[in-house]
């Protein structure tokens, strides 16, 4: 299912294909987030012209709203959203830890309460499993728990533990249930599974974790638990160490990263896919990416700046001559279209970083790519 | 620069054409509302995709917010938010007097206090007319007192009077500095100045306010004061007696209005042009206009309704398979994209009856169109 096409000589930066049922992913790539089943204030179509190749959306969302029943009389997540690319859709174990009530972890699985109104869930990693394969996701992520930054070793330890455990089970669950997935060509290649490595910021965990899954067996690895809190400096760090471990012939996954200079050092040490609230967070606070940096929009000195967001972006906001001044007074007046513009240019910034990326690696450029890029940046 | 090119036969609808600096409006026609400079929650293109062929925007909020420095740098209204086609600007007196704090009228100007960071200002008729043409506007509007419903006579008289001097130094001061306004190309056509009558809910004052403005005269009339509190059906009563008054050969506006009903009465009744906050307000609760009525689709009834909004509409949310069943979802979810796609919508729902309404007209088929619509929609 994952071919690496390319191998950079300088870096572990590898080009690759990965198949998914709704479509090939070339990688490095990166998930713009649809948490409810929508990228925050983008249609499709603007996703489509921002060049992504998937997007990425959220079991406990979709499992409280709109529910399995509606998703599954759609005809799956795709019908539902008429999204046609593939989709990952990541566990909840995050949201559940994050922004449930009341939430109780045990062996079985996840007790909490329902951040909308409050009802009450118990949720097995089967359960979630199950979810996933009713929406027709492409990309099937396991229930874990995500450990926060600050977390004490032998918490980091259990916790993994019974990460791995559900992993397991998630595993013999997706095994027998694959057949009956719902989306995309039943003919055409299988919905994948990944396995989530924690472990915090111990080393020795994160190589037991990965050790573990391994041996289980997944389509692709992915690291989580990074970008939870810890100094920017550690993100480096953890997933630089954490990917050292992966099996190499498997996709790379870092989830929930992060900023262009995370992901570049990350594709450096091996990643091959990426998703980050960022680019839409940034977009509708009015922080806008572009290689010379951040501009942020908010700022009295673009009051009478009537040039566009970057003169050498292609998005619909630059190439339709939306200007800073105009976009600034938009935010100002809590106008949405002004939300959505920088949305559409940061998306757009993210995939074709990605693009230049992929296109650099294939070159034998990569290390050039990456060092002119931050030296812009930065 | 208003051709009257066809008659109803059976009703005073008829067809035109106004030529103003930044294009030829086809009339009967309907103004989206780009209230701050931007028709809420779509973009220059979407609005063209609707087919809309100029939008309204507002002197009073564009005054407080960019303010005038800025509308000036950037050139103009048009430049400023990148929109090429006619815009017709409301004066802002309805603002002063609903939106604004510790207003005063007095014979000079208005005195108010902003809405937005209670900051104190006064505007002259002359200042309101110097702010549209600065702006760029091609259709401007004088400084007017907008009565509310219920209105006393006496005061109802008394404020027509103060509107229709204000309406006499708008004009002296339109002819003086036509000459230097901004935008669209000075050798074209130029900017347009309106007459607005008032009078309330009393015939004898609307046809007093009509005898002052047609004295004074002016590139066409606008009935104001309709859509103010007053009950349904005295909307299209009101509307339907001032436009008996008015010049025949002038373009005629009715403010504010209204319903898709309320727009086929005004036609019946001699009316050219129309705006109004319906099809975007409604838009973002969620309610959305169909030939058959309206769908509220917050409503339980669309939680597994998976068919477009409208079979027959060429909208961007219908012709891209946007659901209810998915668009009902994003409105509880409180995400930006169901706002944009019922606005979408309904947009091109209104702009469509527009362009109907037209065709009615040149083929000599309008009452019968008007009662297949009212049919249907009803």
């Amino acid at each position: 299912m994952f071919t690496i096409l390319k191998k950079d000589k300088k870096t572990k930066a590898r080009l690759g294909e990965l198949k998914a049922p709704h479509g090939i992913l070339k990688t490095p790539m990166f998930f713009p987030v649809a948490t409810q089943g929508t990228v925050k204030t983008l249609s499709n179509e603007d996703i489509i012209d921002c060049g992504a190749q998937a997007v990425l959306s959220n079991t406990y969302h979709l499992y409280l709203r709109p529910g399995l029943d509606i998703l599954k009389k759609a005809g799956g997540l795709h019908n539902f959203m008429g999204w046609n690319r593939p989709i990952l859709t990541d566990s909840g174990g995050y949201q559940v830890f994050s922004l449930a009530k009341l939430m109780k972890v045990k062996e079985e699985g996840v007790e909490f309460q329902s951040h909308i109104d409050g009802s009450k869930h118990f949720l097995t990693p089967e359960d979630v499993i199950d979810l996933q394969l009713s929406f027709g996701s492409d990309i099937v992520m396991p229930l874990d728990e995500c450990v926060h930054y600050p977390a004490e070793k032998d918490y980091a330890r259990a916790s993994l533990k019974l990460t791995n455990e559900w992993a397991m089970r998630s595993k013999k669950r997706f095994t027998v249930d694959r057949s009956r997935a719902g989306g995309g060509d039943k003919s055409g290649p299988s919905p994948l599974l990944f396995g989530i490595a924690q472990g915090s910021t111990y080393v020795d965990l994160r190589r037991e974790a990965i050790e573990g899954l391994t041996e289980i067996g997944f389509d692709g690895y992915a690291v989580g638990g990074v970008s939870v809190g810890e100094p920017d400096e550690l993100v480096g760090d953890i997933a630089q160490y954490a990917l050292a471990l992966l099996p190499e012939d498997a996709p790379h996954y870092v989830m929930g990263v992060g900023t262009p200079v995370d992901i570049l050092e990350a594709v450096s040490s091996g990643a091959d896919m990426f998703d980050c609230v960022m680019p839409t967070r940034n977009g509708r606070n009015g922080t806008a990416f572009t290689e010379n940096g951040k501009l942020v929009l908010r700022n009295a000195i673009y009051t009478d700046d009537f040039t566009v967001i970057d003169e050498g972006c292609d998005c619909i906001a630059c190439r339709n001559g939306y200007n800073r001044s105009y976009i600034r007074h938009l935010i100002y007046a809590s106008e949405i279209l002004g939300l959505r513009l920088v949305s559409l240019h940061n998306v757009r910034f993210y995939v074709k970083l990605m693009k230049d990326i992929r296109t650099s690696i294939e070159q034998g450029k990569f290390t050039q790519f990456k060092e002119d890029f931050l030296k812009k940046y930065r």
